[in-house]
């Protein structure tokens, strides 16, 4: 049965509007459906899934490149996602695309990334949901090895029809040229290890920037982080039932 | 063999430093250890998994009652877990506590919380953690019964030396001055239908309010809504791997 539409494509990020990121996003969803653009003004990385309730939210409409219609939104990611589909969309899109990040989303990076909540809140919203991201921070990172990768996994997406419902998929394409392949894969065990810069400023108060190293301990050949080190595009689908079932079997036997 | 040294227990919370939660909270825990207070300057509800990385943080002495020490923070409340860990603590604590959150973190809400999102970053840092929510959005809301519980519970993770490595506990509290008792639940699957609330400022320019109705279409009795509906505390183990394995397998079958 051939669909006489075109999907529609809401894409998103965490970069902001003007990042090349979602730019080469915008023009590559454009070969594949309609692409409409909310994202914010300014940007939100490390917002996690920060919504905006005690704050009033703007926006604005914008130029993207490729783009049918775009709106620059003050709000996170996932508010751009909310306002999308809650207030600006005419209809449910067939998916929410996320990026593409400038820098690595995998492993416990899921759950600070911007960039990820927006594809997690298309998932909570019953909406199939990818977020991207290129192991590359540099402002002007070559994404063309990343669109490639993009169309043909939101292809895969689209013509799934069993894909399954709540759950969105955490992309993250090697730096380079080329690429390996890609390996499906679960989310590896890591966290960053802070260290608090701490500076003076000029009246003579205290303050400090937060740095820190990525440090994976997971020696599993089934991660993300494993198969990015071999020049791999991971794949991890994500959810967002965060119930530890293995734990609850334990605290039940507590007497209380 | 007995402990010679009290417990060392971290507190935090999004409502804010000031808020009547983690007063209540603090006075609670300092009957079980010594209590150190490291939490937001401001109100920072919904700030999810949200940290800090263009903008500088700062941390300012302060005062909280039965507190052995406290700071402010002016980050967020992922932040203040980091801050504490990283910069201000001279040991590892042995628990971190988050709340009391003024209103339910059930469900969904989960994944929004900053309350919960700072029990989930001790949760990542390999320290057992509990998030505390009361259903009671009052400023001046009653504790005493929510106090009872944290100290109930506080005791068990503590006293069990086989709590799950990497899980946080997400404790949600009826309104009222007593409750049935204790469940141990999943998180019901639940979500925010959201409404613009669209107004003009003096300039003539549009702004929204986002506010919305939470949705629960999960019928299970298993879950933190139902348990909650029928005057329970809802205790929920909370895992940060969101590898969503069950989809892992379905897409391992595309072929690319």
């Amino acid at each position: 049965m051939e669909k006489k539409e075109r999907p529609l494509i809401l894409v998103t990020n965490d970069d902001g509007i003007t990042a090349k990121g979602i730019h080469s996003l915008t023009l590559a969803m454009s070969t594949i459906g309609d692409v409409i653009v909310v994202a914010p003004d300014k940007p939100q990385s490390g917002m996690g899934h920060a919504v905006t309730i005690h704050h009033p939210i703007r926006v604005t409409p914008a130029e993207v490149p490729y783009a049918q219609k775009a709106w620059a939104c003050s709000g996170t990611p996932v508010d751009c996602v909310k306002m999308a589909l809650y207030n600006l969309l005419d209809r449910k899109p067939d998916i929410v695309v996320s990026g593409i990040n400038h820098g690595s989303n995998s492993s416990i990076n899921v759950i600070y990334s911007g960039t990820m909540s927006a594809a997690v809140e298309g998932a909570v919203e019953g909406i199939p949901s990818v977020g991207f991201s290129l192991l590359d921070y540099d402002l002007d990172a070559d994404f063309s090895a990343s669109q490639k990768v993009a169309i043909e996994i939101v292809q895969k997406v689209l013509s799934d029809s069993h894909f399954p419902e709540h759950v969105c998929l955490n992309v993250n394409i090697p730096k380079g040229p080329s690429v390996a392949g890609i390996k499906f894969c679960r989310q590896a065990h890591g966290m960053w290890v802070e260290q608090f810069n701490e500076r003076i400023d000029p009246y003579q108060k205290k303050y400090y920037w937060m740095t820190g190293e990525f440090v994976v301990k997971d020696k599993g050949e089934d991660t993300d982080d494993f198969a990015l080190k071999n020049n791999y595009v991971s794949v991890v689908p994500v959810q967002f039932d965060l119930t530890a079932y293995h734990a609850l079997t334990h605290i039940q036997q507590w007497e209380m």
